[in-house]
């Protein structure tokens, strides 16, 4: 009765705020609208319904009788995006085993924190498949308020979150039942098993993936595992096939790349997005003094072609902690700055990415905002391997509801201009998504979402914090009473007190 | 003075081998030339120096002052070939920190131990480059005795053998910096580390690699580590620029592929021989009900553009002791055959390979003889997992010097004839290798490499281990005398009779 | 709502049970009533309220208005009573992740299986206090059905299940704060932490601990865990200390030994009651040829100062599954019968304790029943290392419910007569517990705890599996009823069809 | 032909240094005597052979003949002793891979090393029995230069270095073969199998043991491995047969002990000699506020009763870096003084250890001179864990050669006086193993084993490590040229400049 009340307490509070017959007219404030023009002060904004039906100034005609909302002193931005997030986060065993049964409302409540936040859209690029959709359904046909979500399932040629591709080796102390069950919520028949097969074999499981209603591909191009680093997945016929399919029913498909020849073939092939675009791992060996950085070949291609990349963009404060140096000895910005031990690949890694990162906005490939980030459990045996930064306040990306701030402010410090970087946040993504039509923007004929802050986002990338209200679906969102799902939340709150 | 010492005497004993002005003549025994036509009765066969100079039945002349070697009842093969096998074989902690001085005698003791049993050539297709190459080096001078050895170094692409490519994940139980300097002796600058370089960066280290003097290039098309299974190293443009390099210097190029992509690339490529053709792994999932092989359409490339293989070929009874089923319940010849266990690897490995190698016997794939052998430990904390069959006599593929027997029963058992079985042990190596103008069989100009035996080896295969005589380069091998090395082969006597 | 609601309707079910102003009287039934004599014929027992107030054959005066119940053919015994079992079994991390909360309906669970198959009465020697406290509790208010418990709590000096005394080291997969929470509810200040402390701060630390409402006090003579092996936990100083403060309360004194040495140390103390008696270890060295049994002085110690030892009794097919022997080889009643790997501990642990036993049932030492049983479960890792018999029905010591049978069965192939096995698993066990006045025997005065079987089960051991019905205070109990919470049984019925 | 050339060179360096007829006299310098009295100015030590014949100032005759060392400004000492080394240290599995056919090389290397730093005599009190034998031996016999060493073999109760007595859990990377033949070498039919066995089955075993020849036997009271932390190995009547035994043969009886009851039975019984008093572990569980020392009452009996103990004393800046504190947060001095965090063991046994020495010290009791070291070897994996101080130069109590520097240093900072600092390092130490009637002092009849050093070390412990000049058995000992034997220290040398 617990679970079904809570469904119940959602629908009824959704139905409330879909009751609103009243259109409303946002006035006064100053519109970024995501198109990257110059502000418009004192904007108007009506909506009607769902939709947007006007932007622009005084001039614009408001509906007699329309709920007017004073965003007088006030921003108002299109709704924000994630471009890859994960309604189910945590992977150690002692949560699989713990949360087994509450992974579907684990994903209902990370998009409710994400829309508490401002994240009225996300895209969750590898999880559950049958709890996010789940998720993702409910929220669509409005018995759950939560961020709208789009996911992808599994990655085409990885296995499931208790294996070797995700822990080094697979979990000791967990039965081979539970390891089994768990993994198959994730592989749904495209894992590892994809590495062995003809072309025309992958075909037919990917064809029997996507009926299963995902709203896009996601291909392990790299090998994703930590012993697999550097590998390629799939031979080029094998990833023909698998994009001939996802394009054949008109779904975008994405990447996993961390080589500088992945991310080659994936700027040479005919992908839509490369998820961390800026992740070229390397392998230190005795004698190596530098640090390869992306070609500026590839690069060229990604800008001409018009490759959407994401970026896992750290922050200074973030890659200093993660290289071990938090006193700032190191130069970020030189290739020879090796770490002291070369074993420490994650040290590598950030050096790496923090410089190719930096070549690829100054030469302006498309960037999309991503977090990689959900509800980090706070009794997780492995948060100080995956999520070390409880203490970093608005430093840490894999965070969700603060990481998005981590990331404005990361790829602000690496060069990006404020507005291209509100606009990696919101039209680029919906762009590279194919979504464009619905989202994005604030432009009339658009759904209604959209975020008021109380000061101006590109002044001061905090300013992004200080949420006035959320709209979404042409609703306003009750922020406090979200999460009204509650499994990990209440558990983080002892030690985290932003939950 | 202990090591210089052996020297000494092996090249005392060498001396009087070469000392031989006299001409030879084996005559009245039946002679196998290799080439595959009827065998000779009453062959003779005139060596002078070190080289073959008459090849036939009775009217060939014999030289004046010719020695006779009386062959009656006998049969003469050439020289036997190993397309592959290890003069360091095992890569234990223990064996590693217990003999790291000791790698360079070992890959001599066990080159003495291969032409003591009739090998009198083989190619080492992975081991400490230094040690290899000094043992050949010291064969080809004539200061060692011992079968003629071609070297490949490392696999481009593979870390050494202390790394999770070899042991799942790296030792705990040795120093940094003794793992570091083993694996220095095999990596040589084209380890893991050239996952993460662009074609032209591997280019330069493919440079420097050959550049230090080995007789092909090996590339792990497929990856090698027991994590990375099935995934591809390297992107074709990377493939191509490695083999661009090797045929620059006249060398051949031979792959290591596990998966059916990756044996697809290869039959596609421009590659000369490919190792274990017959390994296509399969990772099982539940509800997986059948073994995929090796597509009809990659075996047919193979066969049209004449392609070289090895095979990786277990006897019967091998097969079932890796299967887990001694009894002969589960049939070996249906794809439906699925180990009991589908974590089980190894198991399923076996099942595939014997299927595979079957499908591309019948069909006329160029096949040929190698074992991956080299001397076992028998202290080995790994010879359970590694090496498990001190038991069984004459099945056990991986143990140098019995080996070859094990590979010439299981081929014919999956249906070669005992003919093309001996080709594939002498002809189709030295010309897969480019070698076939001096080796390979027993012809006029050829050198002057033969085994002459008891009984006759197409009648039954244990014949091939009825050794009468070796001869190589021309000179009677003193069998008792080897190996004349001795660092692992006294500690196996206790246990290993044949030792 | 769904626990308060079980605890409802057990409540309901019991007040029913309790309900009945109106005697009992059993008739025409054989009663064995566990004082050891002859079998009464046509027995009558008559009952009212909670207690037997006549036992007796037809002269016994039945009540007018008596409730009859007819067990012509049928043998009455008193309630079967266990010495060791645990309401908490299994101790996996896994099994803890996933039922942490759940802990004290399992308690309830087991105790309610217990009673179903005719074990009136438990003991449980370790688990976690206060769920098994909160069980014991609610069955003696009659808010619970259930086997009547008493219980110990930790063992003093051995900590909690997710360490090393447990687990040969701790548990890595799961959070430190986990392993520390659910390690606490065993320890109860009484764990390893004792072995640092001096006599009287022991004293200090027991006291509080008795004040918790345990109803007996064990120790930990002999070290727990895998390593600590044969070691002991306490000086003769600290033993009596703590003796004298649970003597001092009225609480007997148990011991948990494993060496001969230890056992010595329990005859010649002031102890009550050892766990296990038959169990001296033994570690095997290279040259090692018999095994060492418990002297004989020791014996007769025992029996002389009419010591109480419980025995981990298991019968012939579990040991030569154990010693890894199905077919067997090895004889069992040889001191010189060593397993062929000395490092198989739990083989020689075996071997061992099956000549001890055999040795004290001849010389007449006082046995008490005991499974060191619980409810397993069927995911659990740990299934193969500490319970592994899910196959062996009947035969199995640790599996509650069916624990007791292979007990019965075990002693007797040991030489214990059938009289003698009833009486350990009634009469001794409450005597050697100082709970004679109530239970352990069918008498006038006692608790009308019993058990009626279909069949003699003095001729046959199987015959005490079959219950045609199990009284309690008085009680009839609907066994078909039980268990009426359901957290294990539920998931282990697919694989186990006796649940 | 190596190593026998080793001992010649030694055995004629020896023979030189035996030579002398001629008479020494020590003449001009500070006496201090090891009594404890004041320093004698103007000091004369005459030597004749092997003896001391007479000690005094002026007043002493100076026989005709005698070669006379000129001391002025100079202090001599009594050779120093050390009661508690290791001749093979290392146990690391890499290194006993390694070197397994050198340990009887390294003993005599260690011993050498000792000598070469002052120390003239030490006790072994836990090695491979033949090895350490072999090297006490050639030593004693003239045939090997080194400092005199007496040895106790295996520490009764314990397993060899490859167990989980040593290493938390048996090795897994070597054959089992080598483990089981290195634990052999320590354990010598004493190891934890004593545990399982009765009183009269261990004196069988101490017998055969006490018959291979050492000096002196020591008894695990306390077990010694990680997770055996604080339990007893050994029942009071099993202790007493081994005292009994030892004492039969005039050997005396040393304990390792690590908790308060362990060192109360120390200090009731009648043991001759407690190594590491100071230690008495404590288990931390959540709550525990405070950490419990050695009781009053222990500490006046080993007063009382003159019991001679040693201490593992560490210095101030040692015990920082042991309890992560190298700033200095940390009171040493408060029983309050909880580690952060409490599962380090390792900091808890510091803090505790240090409070225990100054109230041992302040009480009076006798104290010996430790360093429980050897040499330790840089390419250890064990290096950081074992043995982590190669960078605090003159901190590091157990690196043979510079520890007993350390010792001095911590125990004078712990509050005991320099002269009786000096007496702990020889005077003591030779009372309490029986050797006073020869060793620990300088007196006429005494065997000549001196140091002369170029300051005072009662004003300065650096001045112990000035030496002018060792003389061991009459004869000066040619510091530069040991260690004549090199198997660690040449490998040492280029990371650790002492060496």
């Amino acid at each position: 009765m617990h679970r079904l009340g809570q469904v119940l307490v959602a629908a009824v509070f959704m139905a409330v705020g879909l009751a609103q017959a009243q259109p409303i007219a946002v006035v006064n404030g100053t519109v970024l609208d995501g198109n990257g023009g110059e502000p418009i002060p004192n904007g108007v904004i009506v909506i009607d319904g769902k939709r947007i039906v006007a932007v622009g100034t005084r001039d614009v005609r408001i509906p007699r009788g329309a709920k007017r909302i004073d965003a007088t002193g006030k921003y108002i931005i299109p709704g924000m995006m994630d471009a890859n997030a994960h309604l189910v986060y945590e992977i150690s065993p002692e949560f699989m085993a713990r949360f087994e049964a509450r992974l579907g409302d684990i994903a209902k409540e990370t998009a409710q924190v994400a829309l508490k936040n401002g994240i009225t859209t996300l895209f969750d690029t590898w999880g559950p498949l049958e709890q996010v959709k789940a998720a993702r359904d409910d929220i669509n046909r409005g018995t759950l308020v939560g961020s709208r979500v789009y996911f992808g399932g599994n990655i085409a040629g990885v296995n499931g979150p208790l294996t070797a591709d995700f822990h080094g080796a697979p979990p000791q102390e967990l039965s081979k039942e539970t390891i089994a069950r768990i993994n198959a919520m994730w592989e749904q028949g495209i894992g590892h098993e994809l590495m062995f097969m003809t072309p025309e074999q992958v075909r037919v499981r990917i064809r029997s993936y996507l009926d299963k209603g995902v709203d896009f591909l996601k291909i392990a191009v790299s090998g994703h595992g930590s012993w697999t680093s550097g590998l390629l997945s799939f031979s080029p016929e094998v990833l023909r096939v698998m994009v001939e399919e996802a394009h054949a029913r008109g779904l975008i498909v994405q990447t996993h790349t961390v080589t500088v020849e992945a991310l080659r073939i994936f700027a040479e092939g005919d992908f839509d997005l490369a998820q961390h675009c800026g992740t070229t791992l390397r392998e230190l060996k005795p004698g190596d003094k530098m640090l390869d950085l992306i070609p500026d070949s590839t690069i060229r291609l990604l800008v001409d072609r018009k490759r959407s990349c994401t970026l896992n963009a750290y922050t200074k404060v973030e890659i200093r902690r993660r290289i071990g140096d938090p006193e700032g000895h190191i130069d970020l910005d030189s290739p020879y700055s090796v770490p002291a031990d070369p074993s420490n690949t994650r040290a590598i890694e950030a050096l790496i990415a923090n410089q190719n990162e930096k070549k690829m906005i100054a030469a302006g490939v498309t960037m999309l905002m991503t977090t990689d980030a959900g509800i980090p459990w706070i009794d997780s045996p492995l948060i100080n391997r995956t999520s070390p930064c409880w203490r970093n306040k608005g430093q840490c990306l894999h965070f969700l509801g603060e990481g998005h701030i981590a990331w404005l402010r990361a790829v602000q410090e690496k060069g990006m201009a404020p507005m291209s970087a509100l606009q990696a946040a919101t039209r680029n993504i919906a762009a590279a998504y194919h979504k464009l039509g619905d989202l994005g923007t604030l432009e009339a004929g658009k759904i209604a979402d959209l975020v008021i802050l109380d000061a101006d986002p590109l002044a001061d990338v905090d300013n992004y914090t200080k949420i006035h209200l959320v709209m979404k679906d042409g609703a306003v969102i009750d922020r406090d009473a979200l999460p009204t799902v509650k499994v990990i939340t209440p558990l983080n709150a002892p030690r985290l007190a932003t939950r």
